[in-house]
Formats: structure tokens, sequence, C-alpha cells
């Protein structure tokens, strides 16, 4: 069976909510950040990266967001989470989760996560004065360029949906003003009322 | 047919070695960064984000090299550029691909790219000074836990090959102690003897 590791409030959400989406039998185990688990020899050994999520299969242990989103839509292909059959549409989705991944979560990631790329406070201040202008400009541009309604990828449901769900929660916090982006809100609001979605926060936060 | 908007010396030599892998009919247009093309406003009704690579197809525009990677093993199944039979082996790919993408190249990208992420000079100094270790620290990674050898996923080249080599192109200006990393230094000279490989780069340096 499928085991998920996550963490609260980490983009670890997303693929919990897919594996809901799927209809997948899966059990989830919490990785503490407050104790930094995701360091401990323990989930290392699970994950090197020392990061969340990560997903055991069967065959191994798969990580990374975008890939592990893939993963859950082609393992469980009734689900219809990806235009399995179309490999240009299916690039459009991939494209869209790598965006999210590489550049709209990292430019989140400045605001608490600075020392991966710095060591001085007065850069870690910095990056954080700059957050709300970066990620606000992501979410610009999905707004008025990539963003089809009433889903991401338009009609259909896909693994984009969790994805830019999961993020959009963290707006507030990084100070975006949410009057600008009517679209993201809106989905955010949708996706929010979901079951799958319900269940799996309520997991996380159980 | 395909085209593919590229820069020399970036990532975007990834998706052109793949193509070439792919025996695939494609043409290739330089964006001048020297000029700031990437920000024209005819780059950018190709790509709104200002950045290369984008790949121009009959069905429209592909961005975010994953992507890229995965949409041209899919699209040139021949070439067998990936395990696409098999959504865990597949997966693997893509998550080595993601970390190379949201990772490692967001690492490096902090040692003349800092002012996405900031915005004092004292900042980007210090971003700079981090980049040895930060880049390093993924080239560890990949040496001790995901390079199986002879390629990335062993016995078969996949995509994650040109686009490991695209990268470990940079680690002398990075001052990674690539001594350290005997495996992805024999990757990369294996690489750059390829025809594939020198036929993309001469097309780019031309």
């Amino acid at each position: 069976m499928i085991k998920l590791y996550y963490a609260a409030h980490t983009c670890s959400l997303a693929s919990h909510i897919a594996l809901e989406d799927a209809g997948a039998e899966y059990f989830t185990e919490r990785v503490s950040f407050e104790t930094n688990e995701q360091n401990s020899p323990a989930y290392l050994a699970v994950n090197p990266k020392g990061r969340v999520p990560s997903l055991v299969t069967d065959r191994g242990v798969l990580t990374e967001t975008p890939a592990m989103l893939a993963y859950i839509a082609q393992t469980f292909p009734h689900a219809r989470l990806a235009p399995l059959d179309d490999a240009f549409a299916f690039a459009q989705v991939q494209a869209f989760n790598s965006y999210i991944c590489s550049t709209l979560h990292v430019a989140h990631a400045h605001r608490m996560r600075g020392h991966r790329w710095a060591d001085d406070e007065s850069s870690f201040a910095d990056m954080q004065r700059k957050v709300p202008q970066s990620v606000s400009a992501c979410y610009a541009l999905i707004e008025r360029e990539m963003f089809r309604g009433p889903w991401v990828m338009g009609d259909a449901y896909t693994v984009c949906d969790p994805y830019l769900f999961t993020l959009a929660q963290w707006m507030e916090d990084d100070s975006v003003d949410v009057s600008r982006l009517p679209k993201v809100l809106d989905h955010r609001r949708r996706m929010s009322e979901r079951p799958a979605v319900r269940k799996a926060i309520a997991d996380e936060l159980a």
C-alpha cells in the first residue's frame, strides 16, 4: 500500500489531496518539522534530501511533488487526473506544476528558508521584504496567462488543481494582494469545499 | 515542425540535446540575453515568463525543461528516452529532473540572478558566497544517492542525462570541487563525446 510522508502546512498537501482524488488506498505518516524530524537518520533513510513529501510505494520511494502528482495520475487512470493519452496536454499539466515547484514555491521559500541560499541576517530580511513582490508576480502570471477556468487546465480537473490550491493557501502570509487575483481566489474557495480537500486537510491537522 | 527557442549557456541545451537524441525534425531560434530579448514584446508573446527554453509545437508552446523533456520522450517513443510504460520508473526520471530544476538550478541561479529574490548588493554578495556550498551539496547528493551509472538512471540513457550534463557544465564557475564528484565528472566527459551533444553545442555556439 502507498504511504505518504507529509508535514502540515507544506506542499505535501497537494499529493495528499491527489491521493484522495484518485481513490487510492494509502496511509500517511507525519514528519515533525518542530523537532527537525526531516533530518533524523530514520527519515533520511527514506528521503536523503530531508524534505517532504515522500511517497513510499511497493517499488520504492518517490519524491518531488511534480513527479509524484504525475505518478498518481498515471497509476490511477480511472480518476482522470491528467490527460494521459495526449502528450501535449500532459506536458501542459507538467509545465504548470513545474512552474509552481521551481518558481512560485521557490519565491515563497525566501520568506522562511533564506538560509538555504545566504548566511547573513540582513540578507534574510532583504529576501523577506522581496517576497510580496516576487510571489505576487508569479500569481499575476498565473491569473493572467495560465489559469483557464473553471479549473487550472480548463474544463477538466487535473493534478494542477490541488497543487495550486496548496500554495494559494499561503498568499496572505506572503502579503500578496489577493483582491487582484479573482480567478485564483475563486479557485481556492471552490477547492476548499471539495470533500477530498477537506478530508486531506482534516487528516493533517488532526 | 518543432521550434526551440534557446539561449547559449543556459538550461535550454538539455532540450536541444534531447531533440537531437530523439531524431526530431526541429529548428532553433536564438534568444539574445545580451540585448534582453527574452523580455521583448515579440518573445513575451511566445513565452510570457520571459525565460528560455520555449518549445513551439503544432499544438502550441511548451515551457519548463522537465515538462519539455518528458514531452520529447513521449512524442518520440522509438528513441527510448524514458521508461514510458512504467509509471514508477517514469516518476523516478521525473523526480530527478524536478530536483535539477527546482533545487540544483535554483541554487546555481543565486550566483547571477539574486535580483529575483532580493534587492541589496550586500545580499547578492552573500548569495554568491553561498553558491559553492549550496550547489556542491546538490551534487554531493546526486553523486552519493541518485546517480546509478553508467547513466543517471542506470543502464538506460534517459532525458535525465542531457539535463544533468547541461548543469554540470557550470560546476567550475560555481566553485564546486569536482574532484569529489567522480561519477558526475565521468558522466560529463562521456556525454560531451556523444555526437548529439556535440551537434547541439556547436549549433548554439555557431
